[in-house]
């Protein structure tokens, strides 16, 4: 790994730096052989503007001082990380259009003049715009599909997803992509096929349906597996997530791959080479 | 296991021996380094009479010929193993009292004047009687009521039972037998606490409910994972079973154990020692 | 499934049809909703000729005689599923080619003129001809291969494998041609990076390495899981094989493809739609 | 729940307030329906003195500040949590046995001196005294006992660990510990019979041997799975920790039990009502 550690080639800004999702990112930036945190920016009047960003996230000092403007240190970075809120997302956009630097967004609820925004940005500059930046996710929907078009209706597939205890609905919504996945391969709609639960005298399964099972308990994070059930064997594919590093360790991944790329707006799949 | 294998010293019978469960309890207790095959029956007028024993289980010749009268080979054995129906086990208890040979039962569905049989038949010989003869499936309930009294309210349980799509009800026997070996050890009633299912706006989990779910799939035999899902950790105890192999050969275990005991009636809790 | 159930259009003929492997394709017949069994050939001088091929393989009378000459029942059939000995799949294809019957062979270890006869065969007639005719363990190698593309050097990779306690050797051919699934899709040579096994001071992982792991015990058929372990977050691609059955559906499933194509010779991939 | 929540009866103080396990304590601690925090305390001279407890925990403000003398508090609580190093703990069990205030004592490496200074405090105060505060490793190290005697020699036993890429030793302690309850209980000496890793012709497997294998990779926890293997059916006992937060938990919990035993040295078993 010397090799890739004295290539630490690009320079990576994060939007929100003292936040929960910025302490992570920032961490993720540094496990990342390949990025170096060269900005942290906080909102103005925040009480961590000048303290030591790695500090602040726990890992260290990095001689990176967070500040409240992206104008003043835009110039320093290759990429800008931004998983805030719409509005700052906004302004941060047109900052890095201006100075031609890629950005990798994570924010949601974007409105329809910050969806403009977006689209002229990407005119201007590289944007991963994506609404989960976990490979794991992004690579099992991909497989899923897969498998489905592979088993056919030979195997009846049933889906077991396990969160915290703290969890007030149910199925995820991973749950439910991972079901439209499924679905979608087979020509179904899901609406149609969904069984949640089983309990009495259910008769036997119908060919064809999706069960889906909705585990809570403890503080699980965040587990996933679908089960396709053949006759004479079983494939499952499972995905487990820990806390958020996941994401921020998917949105470096995408800082990594976005500062290669041509002018235009890109999501994870294309990160992770996955859409054709 | 060559000790063992010159130490083939149990002589077993074993009823219905052209039966799908017959050839499995001989194939078992082949597979058992201390029992021999000694005796085969099968019913008057089967096609199978006179046939080897070992061909019939698809094993390869043992040179027991399957015969129809428990009578004629009853003193070549030291055990007879009987998973038949309530009539016959009635009338082969009365030849293995009269001949003080041992006995295996896995016969369902005694009717009273049976049970007196039985219990009659256990004054003057030993007798294995019990539902299920799964070492795993018995052990996995003893192991469930310790885990629950060890983990208290500090943990959240969840069962998850897979079984095959011909299954026409939910959750399995199995799966109740655990939920309730949980609910005794925490002081529950199980319909007071058992959910099956979530779909929708659930709400937060309710602490001391247990979650019960149904996969239904292929040809899966039978499995049971239960979870104790506490905030820092999680235990999981699973049983997965393959085919009837499971109870035939917990049978020929109880086999091995009966024929040291004193005369009475004994249930697989006793064979495994868990009985306390 | 009713639809399927009134279309059991394709006549199949098995091979073999005493042996362990016959009886197996034969009951997989009788369970695919597409297919009919019409012939069923053993050598000659089998003492299971003129028997029912149902009550053979112990699912019940079939009404189909088990023969010694496949030319006798060739027009039958529309396609021939041939699991057995080279010399004798060598013979059987040329009867298939004369009477333009489609053929679905698991046969292994060809010699060179017997690779002639299949490739001119395949000429004439419709030929399916795969090592492994399991959907699962197909699908699986074409997923590991993206997965350990999407991941890149972002997960450590491990592979767990599971069979009975007989095995000889370890890992299975299975679990190597995971391995090799991601050493290739990686760019790896798997000699290079194959870990069997790790005890005492070990040092921290290396990066890049591949950990395979093999578990024996009881008479677990095969199971083999790899695990893609990134920081935050893992994705495990298992599969679990039950018994022969998963390669007699497999070629059963192989029958109703290969009567729908042109003439030539095909694999699993081929079958299965993965092949690209 | 609610009652408990009324019942906050428990005041407990955490040792080493600062520390990585301090902090976790006294997130456990605020977790427990049953405990408040009353007192927490760092060495002199640390810049966290005067400090909130719970700010530094960064789990909201607690109105608790960090002092560096334990005598000061002493009088506020009933019982002291202290993980932190022999020394220390030393001074420690004088003040609680001074003040007749229970201890809950992690901390390891006490040399005899020490040993002796426990054992005297033993005679005054209650003292619970473990090297692993986990309920679920506590509990699996007794139901693997219980499992290991049921089944005997009729289930092959493999254990598989998983722990993160920076582990430089292999198999985990754990996994050890496990190991020997299975080889204790079956009378074995486990140097005797473990195996570690399999590759290339291994012949069959040796009954009576235990296999341990050893995942590495991310920055999983701690996994661990312990499988019986047996002819018909496998049992499966699986442990998952999450971070040190299972720890703390564990020693708050003991912290709720050890206020109503009698004077004297107790370990988790005795608090997890598992020794007999």
């Amino acid at each position: 790994m010397s090799e890739q550690s004295n290539n630490k080639s690009i320079n990576v800004g994060v939007i929100g730096a003292g936040g929960r999702m910025g302490r992570m990112l920032i961490e993720a930036v540094q496990n990342n052989p390949q990025t170096t945190l060269k900005a942290a920016i906080e909102r103005q009047g925040s009480s961590l503007v000048g303290a030591d960003a790695g500090e602040v996230a726990a890992i260290g000092h990095l001689n990176v001082q967070i500040v409240d403007d992206l104008a003043a240190v835009i110039n320093d970075i290759d990429v800008l990380i931004d998983f805030s809120l719409p509005d700052a997302t906004e302004k941060n956009m047109q900052v890095c259009a201006e100075h031609n630097v890629a950005m990798v967004i994570g924010t949601t609820g974007f409105n329809e003049q910050q969806e403009r925004v977006l689209a002229k940005a990407s005119e201007k500059i590289t944007i991963v715009y994506a609404g989960n930046y976990s490979t794991g996710v992004n690579l099992s929907l991909k497989l899923l599909g897969m498998a489905a078009k592979a088993f056919g209706n030979d195997a009846d597939v049933e889906i077991i997803e396990a969160h915290h205890k703290h969890k007030i609905d149910a199925p995820s919504g991973t749950a439910y992509m991972m079901a439209e996945a499924v679905a979608e391969a087979r020509g179904q709609n899901l609406k149609d096929v969904a069984i949640y639960g089983r309990e009495g005298q259910t008769g036997e399964r119908e060919s064809g349906t999706i069960g889906i099972h909705a585990v809570r308990g403890g503080e699980i994070v965040g587990d996933h597996t679908v089960m396709f059930i053949a006759d004479g064997e079983v494939v499952e594919i499972t995905h487990r997530a820990r806390a958020r590093m996941t994401f921020a360790a998917g949105a470096v991944r995408a800082a990594t791959w976005v500062v290669e790329q041509e002018v235009g707006q890109y999501n994870m799949q294309d990160v992770l080479g996955l859409s054709d």
